[in-house]
C-alpha cells in the first residue's frame, strides 16, 4: 500500500555533480507517476533502481529544459527495450509538436502509442483512476505558456471490516460490500446494528503536491489544501529574495509560507541554485516558518505512510 | 602539446549503469573538440573534469539519440553560465532545424551565436587551423542522412633548432624562420650549410580518427589511412555477425580489420551493445586480426605521445 516519492533531482536549471536537474516518481499502489523529466532522468531512475519500465504517466510542468530535455531519452530507450504499452504524457501542448518535430527529422518512431494530453491555464483533473486522481494547476512562471503544478490524492478507501463482529451477528457474506461502503446491517428480527460497530475507519487517504517553478502567490494554497507531503521549490534563500523575484521563483520561506497555508504535513525543498553547495543553510529560513521542512537530495525516498497525520511525527 | 582523448560514454543506444553513449572530446593542443554528444554528456564532462567551456567545436556522427540528445542541455548550460564566444556544430543540416525549431517553441534563445556547419556525404575539410585539419567522411548505417566519421590530423610542425650549431654558424636570428622551415643557410663566405646539420626534425604529427555507426566497408581505409589512435565502433562480437549486419553495425573483428587495412597505430573499441556487460569478451576478437586493440571505458584517457610511432609500443 506504497505512497512513496523518491527524488531524481533536485537541482535546478544546471545540474551540478551531487545534483541532478527536476525529476521524481511517486509511486502511488504500484502506480509509478514520473513528475518532469531533466536531461540524465533515464540515467538516475536506473541509479536508484526504480521500475521504470512501470512507468505509464509523465507530467511534466513547463518546457524549460531542466524539466523535460530527458523525455525524448527516456522515450526512446523504453522503445529499444520493447515496451509496448501507452505511456501518457500530461505537458504544455508545444511539447507534442517538439516531439513530432523531432522524431520525423529522425526518421524515427516509437514502439509504442504516445498520448500526450494539454495541459491549460485551469485548474483540472487530468488523470482520475479507483485509486488516485491527478489535478493540474496554474504556477506563475516567467514563461508566458502553462506552468503547472501537479496534486495526487489518494481516494478515499472502504471501511475495514471487524470480522469477529460481523461473525457474531452473523453478516452474510453477499453483505460485506455494503458493510464497507458503510450501511448499517439490520437483523432477520429486525435490529439495526450500525456500521460504526462491525466496521472500522478505513487509513486515512493520503496526498503529494508538486509546486516548481513558481513564484509565491498566497492564492496557490487552496490548490493543494491540506497535502500530506508538498514538494516547494526553493531556488534561493532570503539573502536572494529580489533575484528570486526577478527570476520567478521561490525562496525557501516563501514556500514555507505555502506549506503553512495550504496546512501541509510535511514540506520538501528542492530546486536549489547551484549558488548552494550546500542547501542545508536554507533550511532554519523555512523552518521557522514551518517546522517540518526538509532539504532533498538525488535519492531520497519519502513515504507517506498509511496512517492518521499525528502519528507521522519524526516520520522522515 | 597534448594530444589526448577522453572517453565520454563507450555504450551504443541504451545507456547502462557503467558505460553511457556516444560522447567523447579530444584535446589537440588545448583546442577541445567534442565528437558526439549522447544524453549525459555533460554530466560526464563534469565528472571527468573537462574545461568544458572551452569546447569551440562539435561534432555531430549521426541523428541517432545515443549520438545527439545530449547537445541541447550542454549548449543551454553554457548558455546559462554566461558564454559569449561562438559554438560550431558539425552535424546533419536537420540538427539545426531540430535545434532551431525546439528554441522557438521554448520561446528561448542561447546567449552566444550557435554556428551549424551542414554536414555532406562526401569526405571534406570541415575544420582547418595552423595546427590541426578535420576531415569528415561517409559511413554506412542504416539512417539514409548522412552518418560521418571524422579524422583529426596534426599538421607538420616546423623543425626544430639546434642552438649549438646555429650560434657556430653565427646564423642571424632573422634567417631562423627560414631555418624552421627548412631553407639551407649560406655564410657570408658563401659556404651552404645544410639544413639539417643545422636543425632536427620535428616530432610527427598526430592522427586521430572516430568511425561510428558503420558497417564494415574496405574503402573506408582510406579515410582514416595511417592515423596514430582509431575508435571504431564494435556494437557486436562474432556470436552477432548477422545481427551486426542486420542493424548495420560492425563486429570487433571488423573494427580490427578496419584497423588493419588502414595502417592505424593504435585501435579503440567502443559502442558495445548492452548485451556484453563486460565487452573484454570481445578483445581477443580483435586482438587476433589486430594486435594492439584496446576496449574503451567511460573516464579512459588515451594520448598520443609526440614520439615517433615506434617508441609508443605498451604506452597505453
Amino acid at each position: 500500500m506504497k505512497f512513496e516519492l523518491t527524488i531524481l533531482g533536485s537541482g535546478s536549471a544546471v545540474p551540478t555533480s551531487n545534483r541532478n536537474s527536476a525529476a521524481q516518481v511517486l509511486n502511488v499502489l504500484e502506480r509509478y507517476f514520473l513528475i518532469d523529466c531533466a536531461e540524465g532522468t533515464q540515467h538516475q531512475l536506473r541509479r536508484f533502481h526504480i521500475p521504470y519500465n512501470k512507468i505509464n504517466h509523465i507530467f511534466i510542468s513547463h518546457l524549460h529544459g531542466d524539466h523535460y530535455f530527458g523525455l525524448i531519452g527516456l522515450l526512446s530507450t523504453l522503445s529499444l527495450q520493447g515496451r509496448k504499452g501507452a505511456m501518457y504524457v500530461y505537458a504544455d501542448v508545444r511539447l507534442q509538436e517538439i516531439f513530432d518535430f523531432q522524431m520525423k527529422k529522425m526518421n524515427s518512431r516509437l514502439g509504442y502509442p504516445l498520448i500526450f494530453h494539454p495541459l491549460s491555464r485551469n485548474e483540472e483533473v487530468v488523470y482520475d483512476d479507483k485509486v488516485v486522481k491527478v489535478t493540474s494547476f496554474p504556477l506563475k512562471h516567467r514563461y508566458e505558456a502553462p506552468v503547472c503544478g501537479f496534486c495526487f490524492r489518494e481516494k478515499e478507501r472502504e471501511r475495514t471490516i471487524r470480522r469477529d463482529m460481523a461473525e457474531a451477528w452473523k453478516v452474510p457474506v453477499a453483505f460485506m460490500q455494503h458493510l464497507k461502503r458503510g450501511a448499517d446491517f439490520i437483523t432477520p428480527e429486525g435490529e439495526v446494528i450500525e456500521n460504526a460497530r462491525l466496521t472500522m475507519d478505513p487509513p486515512p487517504a493520503r496526498s503529494y503536491a508538486y509546486m516548481t517553478d513558481t513564484l509565491f502567490r498566497k492564492q496557490f494554497a487552496e490548490y493543494v489544501e491540506g497535502v500530506d507531503l508538498l514538494y516547494h521549490e526553493a531556488t534561493y534563500g532570503k539573502d536572494e529574495e529580489c533575484l528570486a523575484k526577478e527570476t520567478f521563483h521561490s525562496t525557501a520561506e516563501q514556500a514555507a509560507c505555502m506549506a503553512r497555508l495550504a496546512g501541509a504535513g510535511r514540506l520538501l525543498l528542492g530546486h536549489f541554485s547551484a549558488r548552494y553547495p550546500d542547501p542545508l543553510c536554507l533550511l532554519p529560513e523555512a523552518q521557522a516558518v514551518f517546522p517540518k521542512s526538509f532539504i532533498c537530495s538525488d535519492g531520497d525516498v519519502y513515504e507517506v505512510p498509511a496512517v492518521k497525520r499525528n502519528m507521522q511525527e519524526g516520520i522522515i
